[in-house]
């Protein structure tokens, strides 16, 4: 590509055609649909937008709805086009060419683009023979490495991981760096702290609608910290990157978070059936506190589910994540792989 | 903010409180909704909405709308978060640290933001006395700076000159920089020349559904160009950032371009009305082939119609731009202008 800077040498467009048809557990998403209540409650109100006007810049309702929910002030919360649209930002913020990010390996693949779009070095913290990281080994990288931004993604994406409170203000407390707190996928874990961000100069906490709150077709997320941080983000934002329909479905499901909690306790009910089944079928997965797990396994198992439409992310050769669908979805993955373990 | 990086220093956070009463006349926006066949569809389509699935990554179904509408190949078109999201990816794609950005002054703000966003140095091209610019200015200074990029806005935000296409292949022959020809308000103007993009190596045409379009709420922009640079792009930007429902609205809007025909035409009718009589008035507008006019005025003319609730930009004591409204948005801002200036 003539006109890429050279220093972006390896940066290819990726391509991936949309799946409709299917048992899809490939990316994360809910089995289900929201509370019916948000969606009655969303479509009533988009047939009232003002199609031609811009949406609200500073996203005040949505904005406070957060807030109110964790009970924190609206100047310690922004919001972006997902999660991922805010880490961007950060590491834009933040980082200057050949400066060092820490983060788990495997973790979410985006923090190495990430990087890589900031000419920064990411230095990955490697896990034990069974991919179980040390927050011990993180500390020590730390101050081998002296990175400009560090990465928590907590419970981690593949592995499931989660990491408990106490050893993430290990962490925290271990470095000034900025740490990044990535809780895509806490609802689904032991406790969500989230709000610790307050307390510490040096922390932002990451947060999507597109996990628990099954809302990726919207494109919400939103970042908790003090509110120099804060500053810092909208600072850099693009103003009016989350459009009006998105401020508003986000502003009703978190208003309604309380109807959340049957179908995440759903699928956490599910995650561990289809952990224990994986198992019994002598699959290595991996204990998650996410809704998805992690298996090594043998392809020929994954050409099987394909046969039959079951769709999950490979990552190489006998790495996979599988997403934990409804109790349906999981019933007939879990039939293909006892017909093909046979 | 103590964790951005110095060479940030001076970017702030921009808080703007949301306007929902009065006139609203200062962010380009259309007057009127969409066709009501478009809003029409949109609602109902949005009922079917698989809320709990990720867009399309590939915006299949409105890059072929959109190729569709040019007569060009899908390979051609990519979409993003409004034309904004796409020409910071162009930035961060093609500049380093201290490369050169040429562009008009006054131009779309954004360009400086997204420069200083690369450390790179924004060189304004100035107007004449009248702020006209000419295009002969700007291929001396390419010569003279040896640009990465180059800006041309056309019509030219905020001042409204239209670059006729002689003039933009002028300019496109006269360099092999990278030139981002930004046609955010061509339906408004003489010719559409987006397609020129594709004759050349070093052209990207930027557009956007928030102008004539009327749907700045749901924030889609596109970029035509040769597919290696529209490969770029897509190398650079973030995956699903624009929503489900975004693409399923624009998709509409964009096969059923005719049904705008007529209320373009209303606008540039009421366009010519306000000027004309803006000039009657010895208010100092520019002539302009956009949905707004510029002008050099009295800051207690802006005082008069804030007390009205009639809301125009600002950018500077004395100078403004006052967005095309309804027929009787227009006679509103006229008759108050009218009593102060009697």
């Amino acid at each position: 590509m003539k006109y890429m800077k050279k220093s972006f040498d390896g940066l290819l467009p990726y391509h991936s055609k949309l799946i409709t048809d299917g048992i899809i557990l490939n990316a994360n998403e809910s089995p289900i649909l929201p509370p019916s209540k948000v969606i009655e409650e969303a479509k009533k109100e988009i047939l009232n937008i003002e199609f031609n006007r811009y949406p609200d810049m500073d996203e005040e309702i949505l904005d406070k709805a957060i807030a109110k929910k964790f009970g924190i002030k609206r100047e310690n919360v922004t919001v972006g086009v997902g999660s991922d649209e805010l880490l961007d930002v950060l590491f834009r913020a933040v980082l200057e060419k050949d400066d060092i990010v820490l983060g788990f390996m495997p973790s979410f693949s985006m923090y190495q683009v990430f990087s890589k779009l900031q000419n920064a070095k990411y230095i990955p913290v490697l896990g034990n023979e069974f991919n179980i990281f040390n927050v011990d080994d993180m500390i020590s990288k730390i101050k081998e490495y002296n990175p400009k931004l560090v990465l928590i993604c907590s419970p981690n994406n593949p592995t499931g991981q989660y990491f408990t409170k106490d050893e993430v203000i290990k962490i925290i407390e271990s470095t000034n760096a900025m740490i990044a707190l990535d809780l895509a996928y806490i609802d689904f874990a032991k406790e969500d702290y989230t709000t610790i961000a307050l307390n510490y100069d040096n922390v932002i906490s990451f947060r999507t609608f597109s996990k628990a709150m099954a809302l990726p077709s919207i494109r919400v997320g939103y970042a908790i910290s003090k509110k120099e941080n804060i500053d810092m983000l909208d600072a850099i934002k693009a103003p009016y990157s989350v459009t009006t329909i998105s401020q508003i479905i986000a502003t009703i499901a978190i208003n309604n978070f309380d109807l959340y909690k049957g179908q995440i306790k759903m699928i956490i009910n599910e995650r561990e059936r289809l952990y224990k089944e994986l198992i019994n079928l002598k699959i290595n997965a991996y204990k998650s506190e996410a809704n998805f797990i992690y298996c090594i396994m043998d392809d020929k198992l994954n050409d099987a589910l394909l046969k039959n439409k079951i769709y999950i992310r490979k990552f190489k050769s006998n790495i996979y994540r599988i997403t934990v669908g409804s109790s349906y979805e999981n019933d007939k993955l879990i039939e293909v792989l006892k017909n093909e373990t046979k």
